[in-house]
């Protein structure tokens, strides 16, 4: 089955390549070609034709960082430190957690990812992870989800979880028609004794699973690794073999200079979640020094309880801003770099090779940008707009794997309203 | 002529105060009552209702500070350090500036603004502002426009912007039905010589006209004002008598304390604009350092040109997060503090008394938002929602002296179609 888009402006998601009056023909959910010039003639035999008004197509945005179960604590406990807000608000909250609060949370977080324009989505969390499954193969959208594993706890139960973690690791890919992958996801260094890291590592390598971890997101936490086992934490992950397999990291806020150098000779990545750092206090991480050393960086937005939203479009904004205000240089971290980080080197980060430009041969996950909205205009320079202007607000229509998930704003495999409602009522019996 | 609003969540603009299953009574253009309950009976007599639908109302938004006459260079000329991006990139341009680009400009900015909850901005420019009160006549928002001084230029230039900018004071008051205020606008302390400034303020206290002016926006101005003269900006402002009349100050990024103490002790007022601030490479302004010494603090986008959307939510959000990354400090600049800067602080730094909040007695400029978004659920945590995940694509209405201006996302008083066409139009133009 073949479609043709066509009479597009197409941001391809290679740095620098934008296609004026662009179409694409997508077979069987994968991208058959990318071309300028009007195809209507030559592609005579392709029945099913989308006509893109001129709008801005781009790759589908790849959230490279998240923990969607928590989303209906948006709002709930702002404006405190990590440690105060995670111990006295969110963790608390999470004891409440039942299933119905998982798949209304779940379920509200990838409507919101949908309608803004995000395709693939990372999931860090540790209940009902089978639920969050179904609703990635109902929604349509792509899903890296992993068991968060924290091991402050005795050695039986440190087994269970990383038993749990691998047999999901196979049993969620009943779900999804090839659209989710995992990963093993330790917490963090401060809450995952060197010990359980090992253990981690030893699956990864026998189960071929990359790992997904938080890295030094507060400078506290990083003072705290120092003093209990005189080194910083990236040096001592290093040591416990967790970069042997692709890594990826979540924040890396407070690392220093030798760190760098180790995560760039592992080809360790970063998931940068620019918001969430700056909303809970946690710092600015030092981006444009890991682009210098070819860290890859992709982009995250974290929970909703910590941002508060999930448009990766404000986390493009955010990700283009705070360098140049930071290091008062206007020069860093450009439009171009920013939306290659939210797509492209998103999905790398995500070890999913298979997405992340518009480009012959890759999956056709893409979306469609309203270019006729006043804040576009005047509507010459898109790379620009798209990261410095736009909001997910502005998002049309939305495909994976061909796939039509959204269609002028309009959700097509989520029932909104209902979603919408039993949010908040799922909210409202966590306060009871 | 009487309407009633009902059913709405009332976000009044003091500081906590929110009003469930609100309703407001509006009379010419006034806010008669406003309370809670159901109104349909009490208030039977009255014809026209609106059903605010469970949706958020909140003051109109109060845009402190912008160029909207140069919102066609949006996006040309990103990543540039301020002064070679004003040399290179704007000043060549606006040279070629007609009243036709200025039209099609202040046209895209209104309706740019209009629908993402504006009602008030301040404009500093110095070509066409005719043009500009003309159109803020027409479409039925609120604005300062204030005549952008620069004083590099002989006597008997700077004496001729001046007479303009006084005889603009009185002439701009024939558009807008008492909607438009001035300010007398010198550029700032290192394009205005004192002997200039003196001028200014002469005929500002003659003409009982407000002041508003650029302030240590780099740290390059203030080192170069410190070499010329041997003191810092704003201590120099102050003993040239700028302060002695109300002053609106623009950015503010580098004050010391003794600055700070100068600002506080004159009550001059600052306009943050924090995302323009970080694009240009300026620096973070130390606002909480400000609020702390009660400085009265508004928002501002500056202009599309460094900004690169005229989104005050945008700005409320990167307000509420950049000081707690930059100091480490999640408790600092809360969501309650933002709005009120967005709103009612805004209003008075503009010297507008009678709007920003929505009060008995104050002035009917409102908006509504759409409290039934995704990334609004669940919805308890309005002013939280309103600051860390909205933006001014979820305003439904927008009412400025109890006018509605944009229904349902529709702008009445303005054909966004051609404007965005003339927009287009405009800016190729320029490039000829």
């Amino acid at each position: 089955m073949r479609k043709l888009f066509y009479n597009g402006v197409i941001v391809t998601g290679e740095k620098g390549k934008i296609i004026k009056n662009g179409f694409i023909v997508v077979e069987n959910g994968m991208i058959q070609t990318v071309e300028s010039g009007d195809p209507r003639l030559s592609f005579h035999d392709i029945a099913e034709r989308v006509n893109l008004n001129g709008h801005w197509v781009l790759p589908g945005l790849v959230n490279t960082h998240g923990h969607i179960g928590s989303t209906l604590l948006r709002g709930y406990g702002d404006d405190l430190p990590l440690d105060v807000w995670l111990k006295t608000k969110m963790w608390p909250m999470e004891g409440k957690f039942t299933e119905e609060t998982i798949h209304a949370a779940a379920s509200l977080a990838i409507l919101e990812m949908q309608k803004s324009g995000t395709t693939t989505f990372l999931e860090m969390y540790h209940l009902h992870l089978e639920t969050i499954a179904a609703l990635v193969q109902q929604s349509g959208i792509r899903a890296v989800i992993t068991r968060g594993m924290i091991g402050l706890c005795s050695y039986n139960e440190q087994e269970q979880k990383l038993t749990e973690a691998i047999h999901l690791s196979k049993s969620l890919k009943r779900f999804g028609d090839g659209r989710i992958s995992t990963m093993l996801a330790p917490h963090a260094p401060y809450t995952c004794p060197p010990a359980f890291l090992e253990m981690i590592v030893l699956e990864a390598k026998k189960n071929n699973l990359p790992i997904h971890i938080h890295l030094s997101e507060t400078a506290k936490e990083v003072n705290e690794h120092v003093e209990k086992y005189g080194k910083r934490p990236a040096i001592h992950l290093a040591e416990l073999g967790v970069f042997d397999v692709h890594t990826l990291i979540a924040h890396g806020v407070h690392l220093d200079d030798e760190e760098f150098e180790v995560l760039a000779n592992n080809r360790v990545a970063v998931s940068h979640n620019p918001i969430s750092n700056l909303k809970l206090g946690s710092g600015i991480a030092k981006i444009p020094k890991m682009l210098s050393k070819n860290i890859l960086v992709g982009l995250g937005t974290d929970s909703a309880a910590s941002n508060n939203n999930l448009d990766m479009f404000q986390e493009m904004r955010m990700a283009a801003l705070i360098h140049k205000g930071n290091l008062e240089n206007a020069t860093v971290v450009s439009a171009e770099e920013v939306l290659v980080m939210a797509t492209k080197n998103g999905a790398k980060a995500l070890a999913l090779e298979n997405i992340g430009v518009i480009q012959e041969g890759k999956e056709a996950d893409f979306i469609v940008v309203d270019s006729q909205q006043p804040h576009l205009q005047p509507n010459d320079h898109v790379t620009s707009h798209i990261v410095y202007s736009a909001s997910g607000a502005d998002v049309l229509d939305v495909y994976v794997k061909g796939n039509c998930l959204v269609r002028n704003k309009q959700c097509l495999s989520l029932d909104e309203e209902k979603i919408i409602y039993e949010a908040n009522r799922a909210f409202q019996n966590l306060l009871k």
